[in-house]
């Protein structure tokens, strides 16, 4: 049987990408964003590689998404990312527009919803999607990287 | 006499910055990265040229000046920005760990002041340098755009 286009199904590319992340040595985070059920950008955490904290998987994917566009608002568009956006992914989703976000685990810490990060009015969000993945992912690269310093 | 490396000398030329992007059709802002006295980043606002809600000079600055020194925390370093930074831009700077933010004009609709943006607790923030001089070319700016339209 054919998967459904459901937000598991994305989140489970957005997972795929959090993957490629961890093989990297990245903090396994990943996105996609679909509109109208096709997949128009995939993005993971490359701010070690790049050396560069602008380099998250969400901001990489909006750049992606618009570009593919060939327009920078991202209206029609899901955003599925495995953990809750920060303020600068969350600040960048408010400039796009963008129709809808679905993160998988919270973030306690920095997530935007405990910083107050404002999403654009136009903007629904969601969590908790393959959150249990999404979460457990990202303790063992945390797990693993204590144990080989 | 030779002009002293204070805060108004940098936000000179991040109001450079800002008139070339003025020039290219852009809303007019301009960054510029220091530190020891030397300049190791300057950027322009570019959504427009690279339909792209992420390139606003701030970000380009964050990711040129990290490139320059090598790692990606800006410690020991000054943003000087035209324009109070919104969310994604203060949220970006806070995982930089910048040590000074100076802007010129406060952005009262979509500053991070008004949005209540989390700054890191090693950065400080100065606003009003050379504001009026920011301010007067922002509202050109959109004087002309109208005019235009």
């Amino acid at each position: 049987m054919l998967e459904p286009f459901d937000d598991s199904y994305y989140m489970k590319k957005a997972l795929q990408e959090a993957e490629a992340a961890y093989e990297k040595g990245e903090v396994p985070i990943g996105a996609v964003i679909v509109i109208e059920d096709r997949i128009i950008a995939r993005a993971h955490n490359l701010t070690e590689q790049l050396n560069d904290v602008t380099a998250h998987a969400e901001m990489q994917a909006i750049t992606a998404a618009a570009n593919f566009l060939g327009g920078k608002y991202l209206q029609n568009c899901t955003l599925y990312v495995t953990l809750e956006p920060c303020q600068m992914c969350a600040g960048a989703l408010y400039w796009s527009q963008i129709s809808r976000i679905v993160y998988g685990a919270k973030d306690e810490q920095r997530g935007c919803g405990v910083m107050g990060t404002k999403l654009h009015p136009k903007t629904k969000i969601l969590g908790g999607v393959l959150e249990q993945e999404a979460s457990a992912l990202i303790k063992r690269f945390f797990i693993q990287k204590r144990n080989l310093n």
